[in-house]
């Protein structure tokens, strides 16, 4: 239980959204997001801006990655009554060379905003350490 | 001009945080910054938790980079009274192979808390995209 109504509401639609990443259900992957969302995703492009955009980093995703495996590993939430952002670790599958899958650990934040009673996601910034 | 005291407040501290950056001044980049930080750095290390581990990615940074480069290229700031989140896109210089140094552009996302009438940096993700 969090500590506040934001904060639940908040953990309520980011395990939303995992789970339709999860089901690779795109409209519910955007049930919650700004058509002017700034997305910095893992691979290129340096960043996808508007929910066009932002569609095409989950097919770009979907290509490259086992179906089911999008696993929320450590979430903090920090959420006033209109602000807010998470803090995230995170893992997927990802298709090697020789098209096996091996386990990925990234990072993620999400910024988000309150209009009304609602949450929308207006940032997520999704990486994994330069080699 | 931002919209509202908290906004102006939070980009004199990103700017003033960039310069200190740019000067090498360990104590000065660190001066609004909360003891149990999350930092998601560039590199290696996946995670740095706490201000001691902040403090190590810097020196790393200096390492391999060009002093004096850091620069903020587009800053957005999203703030309510006490919780507040930014993106930005970065520019640094790294050193290649050869010993040159060569232009990087980088994703910045900054977590924000507010006390009293004090904003503390308590999260902040560096990344390029993965190749």
């Amino acid at each position: 239980m969090k500590d506040n109504a934001n904060e639940l509401q908040i953990e309520t639609l980011v395990h939303s959204w995992a789970s339709a990443v999860r089901k690779r259900d795109i409209e519910k992957i955007i049930a919650n997001h700004s058509g002017d969302i700034i997305m910095f995703d893992v691979p290129e492009p340096f960043q996808s801006i508007g929910i066009e955009a932002y569609k095409d980093t989950w097919r770009a995703f979907f290509e490259f990655t086992e179906p089911g495996v999008f696993d929320i590993q450590d979430l903090k939430i920090f959420a006033d009554d209109k602000i807010a952002f998470c803090i995230a670790t995170m893992k997927c599958s990802e298709k090697n060379n020789s098209g096996n899958f091996k386990s990925l650990k990234f990072r993620l934040t999400i910024g988000l905003i309150k209009t009304g009673n609602h949450w929308t996601i207006v940032h997520e910034h999704h990486s994994v350490p330069a080699t």
